[in-house]
Formats: C-alpha cells, sequence, structure tokens
C-alpha cells in the first residue's frame, strides 16, 4: 500500500482503478500508487466499481488493471468500462492520462491482448496514452505473481506516467 | 427467423449466441442463422447466457455476436465467455469451428477490434477460426441497421461457415 | 497542401510520415497538415523513407499514415517503422506525441487494425498517443476516397493532436 | 532440421515460411518442420521469399513465423505477405490451413501483437485459424533463445495443426 494517501489538492490525481482475483493484479496497482505517490501524484487506489467511477472525472490521470481473462480484460473491468459510457457524450474523460497493467498466467497467454483491449478503451475516450519506456511495451505485465521484474517495471512506469500527468496538467497545479 | 429450426440429429449443429442492445447485431444473428440452416447445418440462435452455455460443449460451431462497447465485446458476451472457463481445462471446445459478428455505430469505431476481441477469446478455447472469404475481413461487421450490404455478407459468411463446420467434421455426419 | 511551411523555429514541429499509393492516404496526410499548420504548429508533410528518418528526431510529434494492406502497415511504413530502430537504444523518441491515420477499401476491411498495429509500434517507442475525441476511434480512417466526413476527421485530429504537442512542450516554446 | 523431407505427393503439404535474423524464429521453424513431418504431412521449410512464394498457391497449409519488431511482423515478413496480394483476387488461398509462431525479445515485448498482425493478414486471405489448445494461445511463442518449453510448444503445435490439414483436406489424400 502507498504509504502516503492524504488528499493534496495541490497534487494531480491518479486513480488506479483494478480488478483482482488471486492478488496479482492488486500487488501492481499498489506498486503503481506507491509509485505514483513517491513522484508528485495524489495516487488513489480503488477496485473497479461505483467509488471509483464517481472519481473518474475529477482525477488527471487513470491507470486501469485487469488479469487477462481469455485474451481481454474479466468481466467486472470491461463492466466498469461500458459503464463509463455516462462520461463520454460530453467527452468527460478527453485529453486526461491513461495507462493500463496487466497479470496473466503465462508467456504468450494474452497479456499483450488484455492490456490493449483496455488501451483501445480509454483512447475511445480521448484519453492520452503514455508508451512505456522500459520493460514490457504495452503497460506491466506479470506472469503470474509479480517478480522483482515486474514490481521494478511498475515503479519506473508509474514515476514516467506520474511525469506525464505533471506536463498534461501543468497550468493547474 | 430461421424458416426451419427442427432439430435434425443427422446435422452438425451451429450455435448462434449473441448479445443485442437495440437490434442491430440480432438481425445479424438471424441472417447468419438462416444462411447455417440453408446450407446444411442446424442453426441454434441463442442470446448469450444459461441456454446458450449449455449448449456450447454438443455443438459443432459457435458463432459468437456483439455490439461494440469501447473497443470491445459487451460486458454479457465477455461474461458469456468468462464463464465459458469451465470447459477450458478439459479442453472441451477444442477443435470446433468459430466465428464472429459485430455491429458498431461509425466507420473506424471499434468494429473491427471487436471482431477480434471475441475471435482471440475462441483462439484461446482452440477452437478453429475461418477467415471470411469476402467484405469484412475478420467477420461480418454493420455500421448501424444491417443493411443489404451486410446481410449479403451474413448469408456468404453463414454459408462459408457451414461448408467448414461440415468439413471438420465429415467423419460424424 | 498546407498554405504554410515556412519554418518557424518557435514553433513545434510535427512531421507527417505516409506511405500512399493510389493518392488516398496522401490527401489525408495533406489534410492533417494543413490542420496542423492552422493551429499553431509547424507541420513538415513526407512520404516515408530516408528525409522522415532524418528530421523524426528533431521534431515533437509524428502523424504516420499508410494504407491497409492485410491488415497491418504496408511493407514501406513498416521498413521505415524498423529502421527507427536506431533511435530506441537511447530512447530518443520517448516523450513526442504520436497519431496514425490510415486509409482502406471496405468496411471491417482492416483499416482499425492497421491504425493499431501503427499505435503499438510507436508506443513502443514510449511516445504519446492522443486518443482520438471524435469519429474514428484510433485515427483518422478512410473507406475509399477520403470525403468531407474523413477531411473533416483530419482537420479535428489535426487540431486536437496540435494541442497536445504544444500541451506536452509548452516549456520550450 | 526435420529428419524427412522427400516429397510425397500422397501426404498433405505444409510451407513453414520465416525471417529469422539471428536464429530463433529458425529454430523454432525447424522445430515446427519436424513436428508436421513427423505426423504424416509433407513439411516444407523456406525463408520468406521467391521459393516460398511459389509454393504458396499448391501447399494445403502454411505456418508463417517472424521475430518482432515493433509490435508486428519484421519487413520482410510483411514484405512477403503484401506480395501475397496476387493470390488475393482469385481467392487462391482460401480454406487452406493458417498458423503463426515468433520470436521476440522480452515478456510483454510484442509477441502477442506480433502472432495476431499475421494471423490478421492470413484471415483476410480466407485462410483457416487453428487456435492453440497449449501454451501460448496464439502460436509458439520464444523469449530469446527457443527453450525446452518453446520447443514442446512447437512439437505440440505442428502435431495438432498437422491434425487440422489432414482433416481438411480428407477427401485429397
Amino acid at each position: 500500500m502507498p504509504r502516503m494517501m492524504t488528499l493534496d489538492l495541490n497534487l494531480p490525481q491518479v486513480l488506479i482503478a483494478y480488478h483482482s482475483h488471486g492478488g496479482n493484479t492488486r500487488k501492481m496497482a499498489e506498486a503503481l500508487a506507491q509509485a505514483v505517490s513517491d513522484t508528485g501524484c495524489e495516487a488513489i487506489l480503488e477496485t473497479v466499481g461505483e467509488s471509483a467511477m464517481e472519481k473518474l472525472p475529477s482525477v488527471d490521470g487513470l491507470l486501469l488493471g485487469s488479469p487477462c481473462y481469455f485474451g481481454s480484460m474479466a468481466t467486472p473491468v470491461k463492466q466498469f468500462l461500458d459503464d463509463s459510457i455516462k462520461f463520454f457524450g460530453k467527452g468527460m474523460l478527453v485529453g486526461k492520462a491513461a495507462g493500463v497493467f496487466c497479470s496473466t498466467g503465462n508467456i504468450g497467454g494474452g497479456g499483450e491482448t488484455t492490456l490493449i483491449s483496455m488501451t483501445l478503451g480509454l483512447m475511445i475516450h480521448g484519453m492520452v496514452i503514455q508508451g512505456i519506456k522500459s520493460g514490457g511495451h504495452f503497460g506491466p505485465l506479470a506472469i503470474g505473481e509479480p517478480d522483482e521484474r515486474v514490481l521494478a517495471e511498475c515503479r519506473d512506469y508509474g514515476e514516467q506516467f506520474s511525469g506525464l500527468v505533471k506536463t498534461l496538467f501543468a497550468d493547474l497545479y
């Protein structure tokens, strides 16, 4: 869990919303939240659902995480994305930063396609996607339990994502 | 609706399972069912859910249809696919024929990516995918209400798919 | 062709690099260049090749366009992307803005998957992708010759992309 | 290298066409060719190019392999696919079996998206794609040099693919 989660209205906010069955995706979410929090943004860590949905219009960035089920995001994450239709018509998420992360069971087991299934949905909202500069190319990807490689990737990506959020909203904070 | 839906145990069976909100995907499902039925297979037309799920292990082919929601299949279809995990471990769908169809609102609006999100899930079950020989390349795709172009595509694809099913299971019927 | 192409070192620069066989992708490139140029960035319009490659490290944004060949970018565009490996190791394109556009022959004919094939390559460079706020979701997409719908999409996207570039590099200009 | 490559006109033929830079994709191609040859098909192993292209219309199945370059197939493989346009209009590849394999450098490094970029191209030809029943879901995928896991996957997939080819063309042999 992030060490520091006090709300600071002078900081850009990043929502880390995820679904986790066995805990692997949750561990990645926590590592990302910590990295985001350590690098100058407010990290809000939530499972997908009502509470996360309410926060979505007001945050500056979204990191969305899911295990891989049959090559795309798990049903609860798809439900969350489909429910976000209420923000679509008015373009309420246009221009916010977005990124994704995923845990899966096997190499070649659909982790990349899961990352992309989420990315496409967030692009449709008109969000701005940060390509990852090291490690897995489309977002942090764990094979089984997140090991040190994956946690380092989460830290690096969280920091890189934090930088994007700060740049995009530099005039607000 | 297909004109002839009586069960004939001497024919290969194709399940057409779909979700439809406004009726566009349903119309495509009906056109596909008719074409399948007209070309020597038994067509079983169902919305995604319990009844369709029960039939899945016994049919020879599956045509799965969805509207495009945020670039991938709608939540009810994702739920159906995720629930089919119970057939995965024993490889109960391996070798069955599979194809997909989709309706969406706009050109470039995620219809192709929706088709592919379903295709990937069916490949993970070890199913056999029929590339489409004319029209939309990854399965019939409607922009708005299915027009004559799309319905002709459904007929052509239904017939082509029927041919694949009959070839794959030639020794059973 | 953009009306104003004089280099102005006080403006962010956007390279519009494309391959075109019959002229459809070229027309989209020109409409994008015009929109970029009209909204406060320098537009540099080039076919893929040596000259475009030389400019890549110094521009602030890249719009990459291709016709759809077999569901992904045409060989000359793939060659351009593969040749850009020389900028990869040092992360020379990390953080630059990127977007894509495509022309294809048919609805469902691979246009979306072509857009995504290019997007993935640019994400691997660590570039920042602008989700499109209206029209085709993954970038402007023409079916056959660009009509007014597509040209309007190019103008809207060019303007939106220009905005992203100016935001990302606000401290430089 | 396959132990037995003598042409036997009474066997279905599978072309294994690939590009390899450092040898990893080549090793996978050899393992697939061996498995195909061991399970009742004629295996023809070729790098992508003229000779492979000439054989394409007469074989019953194609296994296409590439390293991952920027999230999709390498330029020489894209060139091969684009050049196969000459078989497209007449539908000369419709109904043939197809599958893909890939080697890449990192987990999450674009291997899955490369497999899919090739799969989509082969679907556009109207080919029939075999979903893989174990291991990587979209085709054998190596991270770095093929290890025993990958080589076993190649053997399993080669055998499964061989079975599909024999089923599809049972009436010819």
